[in-house]
Formats: C-alpha cells, structure tokens, sequence
C-alpha cells in the first residue's frame, strides 16, 4: 500500500516486497552483474534494469540475458526504481548518491555494495526523505573482474553484511537483509565505523601483504629472473590479491586510509617481531610465535597440521 | 657395471639406472610418502623402502602400500641402497647426514628434499666419498602434512630444484635428474646460495607475511570477534601458509636466517611505502604502485583485471 505525503510524493511503502519489485542495479561489473544475475534467474523480483557505464556492457548484459533491459543512462535507469543498487567502486558510488540526490526519484530504498562504508553513509545523509538508505557490504568476490566474470552464486553462503544509517527505516533494512538472503548472503548488521576497520584487518591488510610481497619479489627478480621460476603455489596464493581490479582497490585504500594505515604499522610490528627472532636465533620464541598463528587461524579452516 | 677400488668397497657404478635401484626414502610424510608413491606406484624402480620415526607410520605405509618394506631402524633401511632420498625436516636431515656418514653404506647417491640447502650442502661434504650426495628441492607441497596427505601427483610439473655440491659427480646429478622427471618434476640446476636467497622471497617471505596477518587480525579479534567472521576468501588465500608444518618451517626459517632477515626488510620498506602514501592521500603514486605489483605479477598467472 502507497501513501501519499503532504509533499505529493509517495511515502515510503511499507509493504513492498522484494517479489514485487523493479530492481536498479547501477554498474554491471563482478558484482553488480553476479546480482542482476541472481535475481534474474531466480525470479526474486518483479523486474531487473542494468546501467552501465560503457555501451558495451549493456549490449553485452542484453544478449547474455543478465536483466530485462540495460542503459547507460542512469536517470533514464533509475526511473520508477522500488531498489536501487549502486555496484561501482567506492568514490563512484559517492558520486552518484550526490547525482541521485538532485534527481525526481519515487519512493525506493537506495543500496550500495561498497567495500568501506563510513564515507557512504556519510554521503547517504544527503538523500532526500523519500529514498531510504541502506549500506551494504557482501564480503565476498574473485580475482577477476566485469561482468564475463559474473555468476550468480557469487554471494552464497557470503556475509552480507548491513550497515544502516542513522535514518534507516527498519522496513528498508528488511529490504536489503531480504535481498541478501534470498541470493544467498549471511546477514549481519553493523556500524559503519566498526565494519571499515574490520575490513582494514581482513580485507585491506591481506591486499597490501600481496602487494608488498609482489614488490619485494620484483626487485630481486630484477636482478635474477630465475625467481620468477620458482615461485610455487604458496606464492601465487599469497599474492594472489594483488591481481584485485586497481581502479576498485585504489578507492577502497583511500577511503579508508586511518583504518589502513592502522593496521600497515601493527603488520609490520609483527613482521619486525619475527626479523629479531631470525637474527637472534631465538628458536623457543619464534616456535611460540608460529605455534600462535597457527593456532589462531585452525579453526576458520579446520587445519590440525601444527607438527 | 660395478668397479672395486683399492678400499675393497665398489666404486659408484655410473651405469646404475633408476629402475635397477633400490631408492631408500627417510621420512614418510608428504614429500617423502609422495615419492614413494609415484615410485612404486609407476614402477619407476626395483624396489622402494621407507624408513619413518614412528611405528604407525611404518604401519600405515605397509598398510597404504606406499613401499615395500618399511622400518624405524636408519642402518637397517639403508642397508644395501643404491638411493637414499632424505625427507625430512631440515635439521633433521643434517642429523642424519652425520648418522649416515658414520654407517658402512655401499655406493649410493644420496639426495636429500629439504626446503634450504646451504647447510645441508656443507654438511654434505662430510660424506665418504663413494657416497655421492646432491641437493635436491622439489619446489611443491600443501598445507597438509603427513602421509595421510601424500599423493603420487605432488611433484607433477613442480620445479624440481639440483643442488649439486661441490663434490658432486656427473653420473650422480643425472640420477638426481632421471629421478625428479620420472615423478613429473622440471628440473633446474643452481648452486645453495642462490637457492636459498630465491626461496627466502617466494617461499619463506610468503610464509612470514602470512604469520604477520593472523597475529594481526588476532590482535583485532580479541577486542572484537567479529573479525573472524567478516574473513572471506582473500584472507584465507593470504593466510593459508600460516598453516603449515610449525616443526618444518622453523628447521627452514633458522636455516634460512639472513636470507630472510633481508627479504623482510625489503617488505617492510614496501609496507612502509603504502602507509606512507595512505596518509599523505598520495592518489597518483598509490595508483602506480598498485598497477606496478599487478602487472608483475600477471605474466605469472594470465590475468587481466588492472581495470
């Protein structure tokens, strides 16, 4: 059921369901297209529109049959949207809430997919009344990119993680924990602060670690390409972050910069640690160190290999 | 063809051929349960005898039929081989190079699979001389230990690393060579010393990275548990080695030492690097920085996605 405010507009319906939905997904990447991909398929809604930013990829979502219709245009995208879905890097999204703040939109409830969260819901604050917001982080993805590298499994058995902002409606986070869950997606809510600097932790760090070492591995190999020859499966797992997509990883960095940054000089204390340990040949202590680590990690993965 | 030399003990037969020998294996876990068998299972030898620490693992190699025979007694286990093959961990095998040194062995080639190689090489060189020793390390493995976890498959395609020593003889590099193609592996010769700075960047570095970011995040988790449950594939991919063999990597580690002294500072100045342009908000050397580690390492991996 509709209402319509004192203003004219509609009031935000409390009862939408996700079945009964037109569902917005702006950027038809890895994630934005693994979603329209998901919804699609499983009929989780009413109907699926794309926007992309290159001609191509609408071409492309169309003849592979990624939503019902695509455009490169976003107000022409997000007309007579119930759900909005920004899937583009962090400092895009940033831009285009501003962009669909100066926009007529009807009721809806506007999502972003984002991978930090304190400057989106910040931008969020900005939207009219009428478009509720909702942050949203799914933690998941792969080491490719664009919408060839979609699927529609992508977020199962993922955290989909809510981040409401302080005028969130409890029928908007519905909303977005229904969507979540019906593509797959393991709910939990938390604030903006505390989600950017747990991501700093096993997102961001991890991501730099894979850098540093490509770096490291680089300059010797400038001397010695041989190296290059033995890098095994340890390497390439290691690293493998590195092959993130740059543009995606450069807005996450420095929207989270203190958070990064925080967690680069713990890092590194840990790494410093563990030099003294080697230089002092000091065998009990670097045993317990590892021991520790080992440890810590065994039951996210139910290894027993400690020896 | 065997010669007799003046000692009266057979001189190394440069005729003995991998399917005439019988390739004695010390150390039954991954590396050596592995090689045995692709030996026996391939038949790629006369006969293959394992020598274990434990009395189970005799059993379950017996029981598997991983060889042969199978034995806790090193002397008994050696008796009469043509190939003795130490896989073990390092400190481990420059034990039982010294063992081995004072035992009545007939002519053999002695290999041995440890993951650095500059201290076993000299301890080599404390060998009687008709045994004819080589370093060997075949650059695979996996976060599993333990002949539970062998497969005759490991070495398939994985760099099979030749030491040789200084005292190495041709006739016994090429038996070193027959044996890592027999099994899949591609071999590469190249001297300790380099070796052991190669695998202290794409191996030991890994590794220490890895033990970096658990202690991290389990700094992190015990103020907040929610860490652990926000980790999705990129933190396990960065952090699997962490769950290796603790006993294995500390023989490594402290056989390693400088070498990986170094190769962490290196990282540490790149980490350092990061922060540094994190906090300045350096946008443009950040984006160079992160498209110089992704495009060094795509060659390796054929990937496409700087975006």
């Amino acid at each position: 059921m509709s209402l319509k405010g004192s203003s004219g507009r509609c009031i935000f319906n409390t009862e939408l369901a996700l079945r009964d939905a037109r569902v917005v997904i702006v950027g038809l990447g890895l994630m934005g297209g693994s979603l329209a991909k998901a919804l699609l398929e499983r009929s989780l809604c009413r109907e699926v529109v794309g926007v992309a930013r290159r001609a191509e990829t609408v071409r492309e979502a169309m003849a592979w049959g990624v939503a019902h219709r695509a455009t490169i245009d976003l107000a022409e995208g997000v007309a007579g949207a119930d759900v909005i879905v920004l899937a583009t890097p962090v400092r895009t999204i940033l831009r285009q809430i501003r962009q669909l703040a100066a926009m007529p939109l009807d009721p809806c409830v506007l999502l972003d997919l984002g991978s930090t969260k304190n400057d989106v819901v910040a931008a969020m604050e900005e939207l009219p009344s009428h478009v509720q917001p909702v942050g949203v982080h799914p933690m998941c993805g792969k080491e490719m990119a664009g919408l060839a590298a979609a699927e529609p499994t992508l977020y199962d058995g993922a955290p989909w993680v809510l981040v409401p902002t302080p005028r969130t409606s409890p029928q908007a986070l519905a909303l977005a924990r229904e969507l979540g869950v019906a593509v797959g997606g393991r709910p939990i809510v938390i604030d903006a602060d505390r989600h950017d600097r747990m991501v700093a932790a096993v997102s961001h760090l991890p991501y730099s670690l894979a850098i540093a070492l490509i770096l490291t591995v680089a300059e010797i190999g400038a001397e010695d390409e041989l190296v290059w020859k033995l890098a095994a499966s340890g390497f390439r797992d290691t690293s493998r972050l590195a092959a993130s997509d740059v543009r995606m990883m450069v807005d996450i960095l420095l929207t989270n910069r203190a958070a990064v940054s925080d967690v680069l000089r713990q890092a590194r204390a840990h790494l410093d640690h563990l030099a003294d340990l080697l230089d002092a040949g000091d065998e009990d202590h670097l045993r317990a160190l590892l021991v520790s680590a080992y440890d810590q990690r065994a039951p996210m993965f139910q290894l027993d290999n400690r020896g």
